[in-house]
């Protein structure tokens, strides 16, 4: 089957944006779903913010470059990205901060209730933060229940306060049905927490119009933040008010400047600011999300659904791809932006891709994951990758390998 | 009374080290102790890490650049200057952030005991997260109780769980005698939390000497790590392995690679780390960190003590400067490397001194508020500014200004 990889390129509506991004030459890079590459106007924004704004102006930045404003200032920019109107998103801490905050806050909220429900392949900082609080507070208050995908709704029963779950699987790709799942959980009178991380900026969202109650998000995948860049939380405004968050600090007191000895949460999202936020970081994070400004979710999705497909097709024309076993799901609408492969040599594959400059990753005990950043990546790009790893698929070194490990096993 | 400023200035043991700031022409910063100025070597590594390491290496700079490594590079360098030894500072999070973990910590090694004694000036944030943990476990299970500062010793009953102060208080740059109210909290069963905000880089200190338990600090007052750098936490070798910390993220788990759904806690000061760091954030930290390389802290000292000296006596030679009310205790033992001024107009005064380049802060309702920053700040620093300081109060606008008020009140 002959496809014209440069038609698709040149057609391509998102073509532009890659000049946008310093990307190291030769080098294929399919980890944006683990780190997102540098836009140009980030480092700029980096230069800026350290030897101007904090060299010359110093304590002033804080008001004349708006860095106290900075936590709402790039929420608010991720806000239409996950279809959520304005002055319910804040950035601040780090994902699993924020979901302490958001777990004390759903408890709080379904007094009675007791139960986090999550499920066994959650994202584990998920399920450490939930086994923390209930540590914390002693299971009577507070019981994680993990079980397998397949039981979530039988499970949500009258003593579960809140279900917790990642959208997109990390391993595998593989999507929850967010607006059924949240409708669910709001029959049984339980709340939702979604965990949004491999999720903003890749697939689009309408947290509003499905009544989402809480959702979370880091800002260093395919938001393109920078390594460890500030994540942001969401909170549906019909629960502003009704609750607080327990990590209290004072950039989320009404009055931060007045320094009183007792505690006021400010009124909306500052509320779940704790303490100083790192200004370099988040400053950086904020240049970044300048990117999606003008570009449609449905666009972007459009184009990730395109590389993911050409990428899965292509495989099937190398015999020697034969044996990488596709483990997300095939369907486009049940997958994020990533395909996970399992294969017994996941890890000298991974490496070998990486001496090549095509950049992906392991997870153990044998998957082989890449990810597909829209903004960044070409058609001809996945041809290119396919074509690496047959290369290495098909070598004799390759091969010699796994005849001799197969003789060992037999 | 004729002082040599020149003189102090070319003895100044420390004078070199301006030199590795950039720092605004023309203007005298005397806000060090609310953020610090910038380390060249600082912007270089701020564009180093942008622009070379994660533009062009991109996820693998997580080993290849050590960013995992971060939070115990920056901490280790922090260590020598609270006189801590090796293993027992990591760099994470916000103070706030920290003092969450550490509290309920506290609590969880003292149990029977559900006090958290702390002072009613001490600044906001730790008490503001007393009496969130406070709320989230019940009165029964922790209680923030706050007193004067002259009845803490009397307060520390067998409830107290931990004595949480600040060293350095962030008002009138009070110092307590960390030693001694350390002995005595051990004496009545309790722990120590000492917040060093206002004192590491500045103070020297003996925490391991000192046998403190915990203390933790922020990376961008004294420190000079840049505009809401991460925060360091201290954890005394003798507690390690007996406590597990709340916020458990994935950072913290022994293995976080595995991924696997049940937290096991990293050994040491590992298991205070909870998500992914703000690696571009901490990486500014850990150059700066490198300035106080071969300086002793004692030295330090001596100089911040010279300086605010130099300007208490400077004070006293303008007859317009005497209804500056020094807020700050006399005593050099007695204070941290800042001064405090009372006056009706501070406000004003704050105001007209940044508009002439010097950079002081007001603090509600009367404070003016003077830091000094030993690696940048020369003697005749000191000197201009007092005399721009004596231009303001003694100029007609002003004392104008000021009768005008005291008609309208007589």
């Amino acid at each position: 089957m002959s496809r014209d990889i440069e038609a698709l390129d040149s057609n391509d509506p998102l073509a532009a944006l890659r000049t946008e991004f310093l990307l190291p030459a030769n080098t294929i890079y399919l980890d944006g779903n683990s780190l997102g590459p540098m836009p140009r106007a980030a480092a700029e924004r980096a230069r800026t913010t350290v030897e101007q704004q904090w060299a010359m102006d110093l304590i002033a930045s804080w008001n004349s470059h708006g860095w106290i404003d900075l936590p709402v200032t790039a929420g608010e920019k991720i806000a239409p990205l996950i279809g959520a109107g304005p002055g319910q998103l804040i950035c601040c801490d780090s994902i699993s901060v924020n979901l302490f905050k958001l777990l004390a806050v759903a408890l709080q909220l379904r007094p009675g209730r007791h139960v986090i429900l999550s499920q066994q392949d959650n994202f584990p900082t998920d399920l450490y933060m939930g086994q923390g609080l209930s540590r914390l507070l002693g299971q009577a208050r507070c019981e994680l229940r993990v079980v397998e995908e397949s039981a979530l709704q039988s499970a949500l029963t009258d003593e579960v306060a809140v279900l917790l779950l990642s959208q997109v699987n990390f391993r595998d790709g593989s999507v929850h049905d967010m607006a059924s799942l949240t409708a669910h959980a709001h029959e049984q009178g339980a709340l939702v927490i979604w965990d949004l991380a491999h999720s903003a900026g890749v697939l689009p969202l309408a947290v509003d119009d499905w009544q989402v109650d809480f959702a979370l998000g880091c800002g260093y995948k395919f938001l393109n933040g920078g390594p460890g860049a500030p994540a942001f939380v969401y909170a549906n405004k019909r629960h502003h008010g009704q609750f607080q968050q327990p990590l209290q600090g004072w950039m989320g007191h009404q009055a931060p400047f007045d320094f009183s000895p007792e505690y006021h949460a400010a009124s909306g999202m500052a509320s779940f600011l704790t303490g100083t936020p790192p200004i370099l970081s988040l400053a950086v994070l904020d240049e970044a999300l300048n990117l999606f400004a003008g570009i449609s979710m449905q666009q972007i999705r459009e184009k990730s659904l395109a590389l993911s497909d050409l990428f899965i097709e292509l495989l099937q024309e190398y015999p020697a791809l034969e044996s990488l076993q596709l483990r997300s799901p095939r369907q486009e609408s049940r997958r994020g932006s990533q395909l996970a492969f399992a294969h017994p040599e996941a890890y000298a594959i991974c490496q070998a891709l990486i001496a090549e400059a095509v950049i992906a990753d392991f997870r153990s005990p044998d998957l082989l994951r890449f990810g597909f950043s829209p903004l960044v990546l070409r058609y001809r790009d996945i041809e290119e990758s396919v074509k690496v790893l047959d290369r290495i698929m098909a070598s004799e070194m390759f091969l010699a390998a796994q005849f001799q490990k197969r003789q060992k096993v037999t």
